[in-house]
């Protein structure tokens, strides 16, 4: 078993989670103001009224704009799917990476409808983190440089981030995130995955307990688990969703496994997820439990179970629809309609 | 009270129901054996796989396709706000009718994000229907024109139609309308609206028991409830989508008003609205009991209870990400991606 490192690393991301900004409570107010001007009942665009309010809070400007999105996708590789965790083998992580680069997935044609742009984050395919049932998944090194890298999705700029990822094994490694997080029994954070049957399913909840038991002792550090077991994604995607805080970015989190990487951040500060929205709720079963841990209500509840970003930039559709909503509609004077009797 | 009138108008209805086209199977196998290469475990987009489906059967062909969406926005005025049920003056159908078409209301928004068009039909807003409490609300003549001008909707050609509507106290009749058709207490059937407090749901739900009260024996005819105690816009939305079905177009459904004309067409026939898919749920209280009546299962939940066709509008997104990433997507030979193991 490898020894725990301690150093900066760690310390830095701590740092970071200290100095995070909070909501522009100014910009929310002008949401507020202007919406009650607006030719409709109040609060009769539920949800769609929320965004808008969400995104000046975390934009920090009035009105919010949403131009630029991109989904930012992390593919990494896992040791644990040497213990039979999985429906598709590991080679297929690296052929999703370049299907995403030549356009074929699922997540290139939703973000072509939506004009969201899409970054592809390969994180050492070649060399898979280690099996979590015998060992830590990553040292402290490599877990703060991948979440370092992860910080990147941002650069370039873009006014809506949406959090994706692909590797095989990796519903495995978010159900160990949840169990070492959250407790219970490593059967209710354990699914199918990309299809496994109940024996498979079993199979892997077996793998999920044994390496939260294993690690017992070192997981009550939310980054401890990070690197224990979980995988690169996850940890780039911790740092993504952190870097967008830092950065006044919105975030659409996707589904089970990028939910569990922002978890990790939840765990060490209950106001970590704040600039994020949960795009949807998946197929996979422990995701809506997840998601209740976190404080978060999905957007959309589709039945997808996909990953790779598909129903974050999903989502991107309902958020321009709320942004033009409140940027384009008229008021009651404007539009010379009577307000309520 | 107005003696009903026998004759052939209601018949030309009737028959039309009768020779319904049903869907195309043939396009909807060649939806899943595509669907079944495509880089993705089966079934992992869920509704996105299932709205592929709908539009094949009913568009009858494969690939579906949605470049031409309109949503049809029905406007009508209600004898019966003289109860007191509204919240906002009647005067707002007017005013809003100008709104959508100088393009500052939310539907118009909407429609912009996702290049879907508009069209807005004014019925006869001079001359509100009569009120149910103490009368039919239109005459069968009146009702089988406006139910003719409804399907109109569809002139002009669209390839996906979104059924939406405006009128003050039009709640109140769509409330009428499902405690007729389906019994029950007069409560269960009866809402906010746009906004009414406790005490104005009550009168309104004492209007709609008067009202199916009243009508009582005349009833049990569906095109009966839909002249006694419906209205212009639900009975040119009805209209509308049955001039749909046999043009196979696809219908999204908005919300609790547009539910409740389709719902006389279900009435008559229980697969009069298989071309039908429910955009979302409204947060008026009584439409998700109304859609399980119809066997429908909304796309959205989003607390929305505009009306104006604004939830249809929205689901015309999930709809164009669906069929664009049933099209787009590489097959596992395309991609050189391995299948199961």
């Amino acid at each position: 078993m490898q020894e725990r490192q301690t150093g900066l690393p760690f310390d830095d991301i701590r740092a970071l989670i200290r100095t995070m900004p909070g909501p522009d409570e100014a910009a929310v107010a002008a949401v507020r103001a202007r919406d009650g001007e607006l030719t409709k009942p109040p609060g009769a665009l539920g949800r769609l009224e929320q965004i808008v309010e969400w995104l000046a809070a975390w934009q920090g400007r009035h009105p919010p704009n949403v131009s630029r999105a991109v989904t930012a996708v992390f593919a990494g590789n896992h040791g644990v799917v040497a213990q039979g965790v999985t429906a598709f083998p590991q080679d297929v992580t690296r052929q999703m990476v370049a299907n995403f680069q030549t356009g074929g997935a699922a997540v290139n044609q939703i973000c072509n409808t939506f004009d969201v742009g899409l970054k592809v984050f390969e994180l050492a395919l070649d060399i898979p983190t280690r099996d979590i049932t015998t060992d830590a998944a990553l040292d402290e090194d490599e877990c703060a440089a991948t979440f370092a890298y992860g910080m990147e999705a941002i650069a370039g700029g873009c006014d809506l981030l949406c959090i994706g990822e692909m590797g095989i094994g990796n519903t495995t490694i978010a159900a160990a995130v949840g169990h070492a997080l959250y407790g219970g029994n490593a059967l209710d954070w354990t699914g199918p995955g990309t299809g496994l049957d109940e024996q498979g399913i079993a199979r892997k909840a077996r793998a999920v307990e044994r390496a939260v038991a294993f690690h017992g002792d070192h997981i009550h550090d939310p980054l401890e688990v990070l690197r224990r077991v979980g995988g690169r994604e996850i940890a780039a995607m911790a740092g993504a969703v952190l870097a967008a805080r830092m950065e006044r970015i919105p975030v659409l989190l996707d589904g089970y496994v990028a939910t569990a990487a922002a978890a990790i951040l939840h765990a060490m500060s209950t106001t970590a997820l704040d600039h994020c929205m949960a795009a949807h709720k998946s197929a996979e079963p422990a995701h809506g439990a997840m998601l209740e841990r976190l404080g978060l209500s999905p957007l959309l509840d589709l039945g997808m179970r996909l990953g790779e970003g598909s129903g974050a930039a999903l989502a991107v559709g309902i958020v321009k629809a709320a942004v033009n909503t409140h940027a384009g509609m008229a008021t009651f004077t404007e539009a010379g309609v009577s307000e309520k009797s």
